[in-house]
């Protein structure tokens, strides 16, 4: 089947790298068009992902065995005509969230599906709207780019807690820090921007919806603007009674970090630590040791290949060459010999520069 | 540009992941055609990845706006057939090692660029031979799969090394654990299979040959058959006098496990814990923070999209809703209002079942 | 100086293991009297620990070096008559809170140091009584036991803390997990006897008082019965505005947890981990490498030498004998052979049956 | 029973430890005597551990009760002297290796138990000398400070090992770091004084003597002198045809850093990480959950104690005051309210200038 002929709008920090994900790592997929307020800065873009693979050499790599080495893609000024355009098939939405709704609805009237950026729209009226919208269409058009559900670690949390091995879950624990925000911060965007990933995570996790919230305002960081709010704590109490609660801190100083502990009646398990879905169950605190080296070395494989074929598509390697195939080979032959004997093996190699010379 | 057409040799487990990886996750690239001494199984694998893009409803996916979703794969009954067939850009040697050596000459023959699993041929002889073929070519077509030089942990300990921050590297600590394996097993695969990749680490991260190899048998596992020696405990000597070395089990019992210490001269630095590059350096053990969300949750991005499209290209959506954006925003609402007040604030919240009944 | 003559009240888990503590462990007490409401209990208690030093052969150790092995430990069926002795120098209370009140007075009354452990005394109007009767005394006699701030983990986070290192401390986030508790729970015993720890520690951490709670009650684990609360969650607001949160789970079923992360303005820390303090500081996360030996190896040390004091006291060795000694030797002098001929070195040892046979 | 006697013979940086590790923190014993060729140092530290108990008001400490609060040390030139005082019971020998042979000789002779600071003594015949000694005495009098013994993790995995829960063991990895080292540093100190500690850890936890060492040399650290060895990989093989392995480096400037991990049939088992005994079995990796607070808080409690002990004995208090706990009882009961009325509810606290005014 054909690719998926995608179109990008607002290409700022996440639009742009959207874009580029689309371009150059995901499969059945093509970057055709992208739009943005700021005309020189979708141009830019363009010009960038219609040029070729990126790495060192890529000046020098336009052709690859006769054939052009060239994607165009556009650059379409006004974002209705993007979504209206027949090459696009399909659209990614990255612009600013007061933008959001218009897109939307234009999306549904064309068809399209969409991979809509959070917040859906700027508040819950509008955000229905687009919902009843969708439903009268009857028909699922639109994704919401909660990405922690794609988060391994957050989705093999999910699947733990859904397996019932420890039991029903009755508590999350949730972190969610920034380095530090621009000074424009204001407290009210802690709230929208940020604690709604984690929003989002306590309904997806529990499987029902939050039914009240506390927000608490403790001593904010001296780092932070007179009258702003950072850090919050909130607490989400859900349908069945299970309760989650939140800390967001975006002037953090130290880095990006985003934890979550679920506590269930068997056990607790955290994601976010950074070595994959850490448990505390059994008597024991650890993870899984994995299978195989296919899961271990997965992304290795898939960058391997991805690299392979991008240089190959230049005409160049990106990896070990058949000298280092070569050498190997050389060191295990000795090993085999010591292996049998015992003994300390000399590794006996041709000189490099006279056979590659 | 048009994508790399791909010819896998080779579909065991190794190759058939490669094919998968080719047709399913990897940008700029098409799997045309697989070849297999096993006919049944080549046929099989061409069957499920010509079909569409798996998940739960594939059988009803066949079609998306019209266009037919389906990508032939074919099946080559020779390898050497496929290497030379006109539509193959490219070839992945997932073959037994015995059969590499002819088959990468095929390659060269052809000017087939060809990624080749390890071993890059049985001995040094051979290898040597492969080695000085392509450079009389004048044209490096040849790489061979040392992937964990793509493994983002490996990596990062390459670039952390040369940067020079931890001084020269002194030591390598290497272990190499799989879960067990086959009773057709014999000591000298410990040596070709297994310990190969830790000859191209240590070989790859001090950027020096290695001139001497000393390989000891431990007292063997009982889990092991009568003569089989199982672990074994390797020490390399490189060029400069800098060491490594290497415990190989490949009946350890309790899951797969790599794991590479750098000792260098202000600090080691470790992978394989699956907490990134554990080091221990200024007065201090520990990693890095991730600086942005971007770092973080790059792979959760990628997943994002990947799944967005291969559901859009299906007509399905694979991810939150309209109705999880229109929730989060209404909690979001209620939490700017707790925000203000200070008090705990029930969520209003349309009744999903009338809005979407 | 002359050692310290204590006596304990309540000789239940926390008064029996104090009292051991007292008579084994401790330098400079001596463990004198005990008393409790089960006079079994403490008969069988003050045998134990007047009998000799444990370990193996703790029957044949009575005498060594013809002194006879044995320290009197008195039963005192009334607690006020222990408190009361002439050769009890200071008490520790270990009773069941409700008594507490009644043996502290008396402690005031006599004059006499006491431990007590929490909590003080039943409710706060008690409390202050205890208060102010010491105060008027005009000397410090009571301690109380919230034990955490003797914790080398805890105590070195009250140091992180204060050296201002981090910044102001802005929240804390506490973990408060057991095991199971008897069948016998009730909600308020979560907030009397296991919250009262981190109330402590909130107090201590940030040096001022707890001016507001809120403990919120969500959805029990169904390993409870019927109507009572298990987890608890509570936040705490302190005088300048800093807060805390506190799960409180005693029926967790994994094993004993207790949890501590201070949220500052340039960093967090965290205790409990099992991993000394753990911090998020300055793009790293992670924890401090121990200076040197005494450091790493302080507990090694100490239990060294008070096993060999009472081995010794006993007329016995508990420990490396001077065949490990000699066998160490042996290995050295081969390993200093092999370092300078860079081979392999055979141990020539004594035959052990000969030499000691 | 009375108190052991100890007298200590070498007062350096370890022996120094060791006095006060006798006079202030060992249950069942009191420092009489110290000796050092430098008389000065052992008068110095006769006199500090003669004083009191140590603390921010030790000079105000010096009655309590009454009772004058000294414990003489006194000092003795010759060591021969202190060995063969009658008030000496038992010896510390922490005098220089070259120094022990006869002054092992002298506590056999006098009959004296002593702990002895490794090395035993130089080379291993004066070593197996000393074991004939004692053996012909027909009483084990000597103990030697292989300190790993005692160390709560490696006790642990000692347990673990020998419990055969992860089958035979096969393979040690120790890796022994230390900071820095005295410019004196020569070569053959890394094996006789570094490395010689893992010597007993591997005759310890294989329970068999070594029979082959090889020490091999990597290209040193450039921050030694010229010519000087470290660090330094050792393989030793064991009576069984287990093996082990150590890598010492004496110059790693990050900090102090000693590990082992224990490789066995079905899992490793690793200490030294700082978390207690690190497992992979089972197909999982990580630890045990303490089982309950006193497991968890056990050094805590011993401290407290201690602490109080002392600070009683000095007529103070060293811990929470009686305010402490009436505060903690004050939020309790606010707790207790919030706990039934599920709103937040302020603490009323006695304003504490007047209680305590």
């Amino acid at each position: 089947m054909s690719d998926l002929r995608v179109g990008v709008v607002g290409v700022g920090v996440m639009g742009a790298d959207h874009a580029e994900r689309v371009a150059r790592k995901t499969s059945g997929a093509r970057l055709v068009a992208v739009s943005d307020a700021d005309r020189g800065r979708a141009e830019a873009l363009a010009a960038r992902l219609s040029e070729g693979l990126g790495g060192e050499s890529e000046s020098t790599a336009r052709h690859s065995g006769g054939t052009a080495y060239v994607d165009s893609v556009r650059v379409v000024e006004d974002p209705m005509e993007l979504i209206a355009a027949d090459d696009v098939d399909a659209v990614i939405l990255a612009s600013p969230g007061f933008a959001h709704a218009d897109q939307l609805f234009a999306c549904l009237e064309h068809g399209k599906p969409v991979l809509c950026e959070k917040p859906l729209t700027m508040d819950a009226a509008s955000a229905l709207r687009v919902v009843e919208a969708e439903h009268k269409l009857g028909r699922q058009l639109i994704q919401v780019g909660f990405m922690r559900r794609f988060d391994p670690e957050y989705a093999a949390l999910k699947q733990l807690l859904d397996s019932g091995e420890l039991g029903r879950t009755l508590l999350l624990h949730n972190v969610h820090r920034n380095k530090s925000v621009a000074s424009s911060f204001r407290s009210e965007m802690i709230v929208r921007d940020s604690m709604v990933h984690e929003v989002d995570v306590a309904r997806w996790l529990f499987g029902e919806e939050i039914t009240r919230i506390t927000v608490y305002t403790p001593k904010p960081t001296s780092l932070v603007a007179e009258g702003a709010f950072d850090p919050q704590l909130a607490v989400f109490e859900l349908a069945s009674g299970a309760m989650a609660d939140v800390e967001v801190f975006v002037n953090f100083q130290v880095g990006y970090e985003v934890r979550c502990e679920a506590v269930a009646e068997r056990g607790s398990a955290t994601v976010g630590l950074g070595s994959g879905v850490f448990t505390r169950a059994g008597e024991h605190w650890g993870g899984a040791m994995p299978a195989d080296f296919r899961i271990r070395f997965e992304q290795a494989y898939d960058l391997e290949v991805q690299r392979w074929v991008d240089a190959t598509r230049r005409g160049e390697i990106d990896g070990p060459s058949a000298w280092d195939g070569y050498a190997a080979a050389a060191v295990c032959e000795a090993g085999l010999e010591s292996l049998s004997s015992g003994t300390p093996v000399d590794v006996a190699l041709a000189d490099r520069s006279k056979v590659l010379g």
